[in-house]
């Protein structure tokens, strides 16, 4: 059994909880078999948004088959 | 006066937050005199449960008497 | 064009996401032109406040003039 | 000439030099110009498995066409 | 469900898996509900013993009740 | 929103900008919508090239569609 | 043979030397077989103390039975 | 003697090495008395510029009067 | 309730000890309300000083208003 | 007493133990009263070798006369 | 094989690129068989030089005969 | 103008400012032309002395000729 692990980042105007399941919802329809995902970096971007952008950075574990 | 740290993980289906309430709701039903706590990482199960796990890797420092 | 980075460290009764808010709520007071933020550590005083005291260190990066 | 880096976790229930020539062999068998790797992590899952399962978290280096 | 991490150091005159296992043995002896650990350090000791010592330092985390 | 990273090494005879350039043409070349990328490492190789060879590790972020 | 690591944070009014003393004669007031220390941290507490609390966060290692 | 740093961020269109300069010219216009800087991040900024923008992040330590 | 952090260099013929009060006594002639600090580092100069000069590399962090 | 610690990457067709070991023999063939080593990272060589090459990086801290 | 690796910081009045090839320079005057090196860090001195002296620490590694 | 470092680990039964002087005592006697040290780690052996030793890890800057 081998793991493959990937970096997301995903975005919410709402929360940093928002902005990971954001990164995990992508993970979900492109990946079977996601076991386990790990928050690297939380972060807000502001200068190129209206109000506040959250951020996190996740990295996602899938099973290879 | 000597503090001591723990580090436990605590979980929930909802949130990071209730996740790291869950870690400091456990420390306070067995120990007394918790001054602070830092979140070491956050993580989220996906593969042996439910829908998605929230963790949060929390030390809890405590005064020792 | 130069960016200037200073930590602040926001606090909250309610949740890490309103303690990060509160960080960027007094940067925005005092700075124009804040381009984005890093969260650089989660934690929760306990011993010195009543309930617990949610805390956000957020490094905030603004252009200068 | 570049190279890109991926991060596999190889498994075995033996050692972790089989957990990482596990993530090795599944490397080598979809990539070209395999370069060098380096151990990132070490760890043994042991709840959800009989036994022990050794894990090597590998990065992977490989030069593109 | 909270899970408490703690801290030992295996050792072994063979191999640094050997010495994992030791600190692994070890915590099974005194707790139930071990999930996962972590490899943290990898030593070698030699000026206390005859030969060499290897050293595995493991973050053991396991399921409090 | 969601953005995905990769980590490539670029090379180059003359310098690390070169280097880092090296990685992010062959980014551009293969993806769309590149945000920014971070600097990870540099380094010389020398034993295996004629002269040297700097390299630099950048890890790329690109918003996925 | 096993050791086992805990982390403990002396105090002094004095010196970052007795914080550090202070932590290790907790120690070893209550753990028998100490090998050595690490430490991990310094600080000083100000707001809640009157002048300044030299703080020395020490991980301490001792052999189990 | 005490000495305060503090943390700027350069741009280039050109190159790392000017992007470093730019931090350190900007500090050499409202300080006096700096003594050395360190190199924190490089990054390369691509969504919000033409072409590619080098970052430096730099720390600029310099003496307190 | 907001910290702001920031980074002083302290320093001493004598001792480290020394260098982080000489830090800290600048902090508190320019700062109300500090709360805590940090060592980040500590150093010694050698060739610019006659004998040594210890350092402390302290993050002060105190209360805005 | 004084120590100097040197750092030596050994290597093996065989195994991680194996290189390490080899780091050591070659520090004890060279160098009296060794006392302890430290592996600070393991890597796989593919490109260079025939099959693969096992490295082990490992600080080596001997006491000085 | 065994390598040894050494760390030397280069200088030059006029990049960071001309500091680490200073650095590897000296290296190769006096050592054979230099496989790599690895860039630790970047910095600036400003207060004892006349101008901005670039800096780079470089970890050289060699093969031991 | 090349610095090269080396990294010693001096002791002291009184303190952790002697046990970097210690260090830095024996790389005085001989380096010439020290410039600065950095302290890596402290540390306190227990095991293997009577009483306490304080351990200083300092990397030491010296210009090379």
């Amino acid at each position: 059994m081998v793991f493959k692990k990937i970096t997301l980042i995903g975005t919410s105007s709402d929360s940093f909880d928002a902005a990971a399941d954001d990164a995990l919802d992508r993970a979900e329809n492109t990946l079977d078999n996601i076991h386990w995902a790990e928050v690297e970096e939380l972060g807000v971007e502001v200068a190129s948004v209206s109000g506040r952008e959250y951020q996190a950075e996740v990295t996602v574990a899938f099973e290879l088959d």
